[in-house]
C-alpha cells in the first residue's frame, strides 16, 4: 500500500493462480505484439491487475517460437493466462486442421484457448463441440459471441445472443467472451459511437452470472460506463496494455470518470 | 548538436534545476503508468524536453511503493519534477485527510503538489486555503482551473476563470494549470472538436503572465495552435510520453504544422 | 515457424539486405522518437517485417548524435533502412544548405534520403535535381509527391501527381511515397474520413510500378484497404511501430480483416 491515507482500500490482488476459481474481477489484456522485455517491465508495474493476456487474432503465427515461448514464460512469472485470438482456431477450421492446432498449443506451452467464429460460419453444433473437445483436452476454454462483420453481428438479436452465451457455458467453456473488437464501435453491444446500448447490457446481464462473461471495452468510455453500470468487479476485455493502470483507477473509483464510487 | 548545418538554432535545455526559476518554455508530460524500464529510456532520449512528469489522476495509489521511488529517482536524474495529479488531492478532501497526503508525499519524495477540484465541490476560500498551506508545507505548488464535467466547466466564465487563476497565484501556486483531461475535447478552453477558443486563450494570456500558466494540450493540433498563436515557449502539458519529441519540433519549426517559423 | 498446422505459409522474410533489389513487399514505419532500447526490442520481435525506418520530419535534429548513431546501428543488424523524413531536406531549402545536409547524413551513417517539398513551393526541376544530385552522392533516394497543406494538394490532379511520380523515378529516385501524413486524413489519395479515393488509387497503379511506389497508410482502415485492393505484397509506409506485427498479419489474411485471402 503505497499510500497509508487511504488504508483499507478495496485491493484488487490475485489471491490465486488457480485460473478455474478466480474470485474477483477479471481484466483481459489485448497484446498486439508487444516487445518481450517491455511485456516483462510493464508486468513488473501493472501484472497485479490483470489476469488473460490474448496474443491478439492470429500474431502468434508471425513471431518467432523463442519470443512465444519468453512471453509465457513472463505470464505464469505473474499468474497471467496468455492464449491466443480466436482467428487462430477459425483459420484451423478453414484449413481443416483443428487436432494440429492443439498439438501446436499444447507443444508450444498454451494453457488456454479461445474458440470463435467472428470471422467464418459455424455451424452452432460444430462450435459446441470444439468447445467440448478443447474443454476435453485440457485447455482452458474461453468461447467469442459476436460476428466481427457489423451486419452479420446486428443480425444475431438479443435473445439469440443471450442462448449461444448459455448453450457454450454448458458445452464447457469457462468465460464466454462479448466481442467488440480492437475498435468498439459498432459490434454487439456497442452501437456506432461506441456507446453501449444499455438494454442489451442489462438483459445479458440479468440472464448469465456475472462471473462466467469478458466484456470486451477497449475504450475508456466503455470502461467507466461498465464500472458504473454492472460495478468495480465487473470481468473486462481489450484492454490496451498502456490502460491497465489507468482501468485499475477506473475500478477503484481513483480517476475523475469515477470519483463517485468513493463519496 | 546533431546537424550542423543548423548551428546557432534554438536549444531548449534546461539550464537549471531550481524549479522556482524555470526561464524557458516549460513542458508537463502525463503519465498513464509508464513501466519504469521505459520511463529511463525515454529519458534518455527525451529528458531534456520535459520539466514535468505528472503520475496521472490516482494511478499512484495502485502502484507499488518500489516502482513510485524508482520513477522518482529517474525524475531527479534528468531534472524532472515529478508529482501526482491532482486526483490524489481530491480523494484526500473527500477522506477529510488531507495532513496524511501531505505526509504520504514526504515520505514518498514527492517535491510539488496539484491542488485542484476538478472532479468535487470544493469552496474557493477552501481551496486558496490548501494552496497556501501546501507551499508553507514546502511543496513546489501547481494548482488546476477547470472541472472534468463538461456542464460544469462551462458555467464557469471567461472572467471567473481568469479571477480563479490570479486567486490562485497569489494564494501560492507556482503554475496554474488550465484543465483540458487526457482527451482535449469539451473542456475549459476547447469546443467539442478540440479546437481551442482564441478569444478565451487570447483574453487569458493577456491577462496573467505566460510564466504562470501550463495550458493541457494533449493533440498535436492543440500544441500546433499554441505555439503559432503564443509562441514556441508557451507552457504545455497533458503531452503523451511518445509526443514528447514532436512536441519539441513543433515548437522549433521542424515539422511541416510549424516550419513557417523558420522563414 | 511457430505453428506446423501452417506449413508452406507465405512468408516476409526479408532474403536480402541490398536495398537496390527488393523482391518483395515494403513497410516503412515512422519512428516519432523511440527510445533506443525500445527500438532494438521491438526489432527482435518484429524487425523482420520492416524495411524503412523513417526518423519522422526534423525529429533527428532534436537528438543527441549518440542517440542517432545507435539507431542506425539497430537498423543495421536488422537490414533495415534508417532515413530522416524529407522535411529535413526541406528546412536545408529554406536554410540554403543542401550540401552541408549531405555532409551531415554523410557523417552520421544515413544511407538512404528523402527529398520531398510537402511544405514548401519548390520548383518542379529543382527537385528533379536535387533527386539526381543525391542519387549521384551516393544516396539511396526516397523522393514524396504531395503536399501537407489540403488545399495546396487537393490542387495537384491525378495526371500531374503521375506525371510527377515518373519524373521523379527517372530522376533517379528508388521510390516514391505517396503523402498521407501521420494522420491519413484529406491528404492525396484519401478523403476527409480517411478514406481512398479508389478511382485515383487505381489510375496511380495503373500508371506506375508497384515496386516502385510507397503508399503512406497509417490507419488500419487503410492497410486493409491497400492489401484488399492492391495484394499483400503492396509497399506501405507511416506505419506505426506498435502495428508492425498487426500489419503484417493483415498481409496474410490472419486477421478477421483479411482473413477471405485465405479461403
Amino acid at each position: 500500500m503505497t499510500f497509508n491515507y487511504l488504508k483499507n482500500y478495496r485491493t484488487n490482488i490475485k489471491s490465486t493462480n488457480d485460473f478455474n476459481s478466480f474470485n474477483d474481477s477479471l481484466t483481459m489484456v489485448l497484446d498486439k505484439g508487444m516487445p518481450v522485455s517491455y511485456t516483462n517491465n510493464l508486468m513488473q508495474i501493472a501484472g497485479t491487475y490483470l489476469d488473460f493476456l490474448k496474443f491478439g487474432w492470429g500474431t502468434t503465427i508471425v513471431l518467432n517460437e523463442e519470443i512465444v515461448t519468453q512471453k509465457l514464460e513472463i505470464c505464469e512469472n505473474f499468474d497471467i493466462l496468455g492464449y491466443c485470438g480466436g482467428t487462430l482456431f477459425e483459420i484451423a477450421i478453414i484449413k481443416n486442421k483443428v487436432d494440429e492446432l492443439f498439438e501446436d498449443l499444447n507443444r508450444l506451452g498454451f494453457k488456454a484457448i479461445e474458440i470463435s467464429d467472428g470471422s467464418l460460419d459455424l455451424n452452432r453444433d460444430e462450435k459446441l463441440e470444439y468447445i467440448s473437445l478443447a474443454k476435453k483436452k485440457g485447455f482452458y476454454v474461453l468461447s467469442e459471441v459476436g460476428k466481427k462483420d457489423l451486419q452479420k453481428d446486428n443480425a444475431i438479436d438479443l435473445d439469440s445472443r443471450i442462448s449461444f452465451i448459455n448453450e457454450e457455458l454448458n458445452a464447457g467453456s469457462q468465460k464466454v467472451i462479448i466481442e467488440a473488437r480492437e475498435s468498439g464501435k459498432g459490434i454487439g453491444i456497442f452501437d456506432d459511437g461506441g456507446n453501449a446500448k444499455v438494454n442489451d447490457v442489462n438483459a445479458i446481464s440479468e440472464a448469465i452470472d456475472a462471473n462466467n462473461i469478458i466484456w470486451e471495452a477497449p475504450n475508456k468510455n466503455q470502461q467507466v460506463f461498465f464500472v458504473k453500470q454492472l460495478g468495480s468487479n465487473v470481468n473486462l476485455g481489450n484492454i490496451s496494455p498502456n490502460d491497465i493502470i489507468s482501468l485499475e483507477t477506473i475500478r477503484q473509483g481513483l480517476r475523475g470518470d469515477t470519483i463517485d464510487l468513493l463519496f
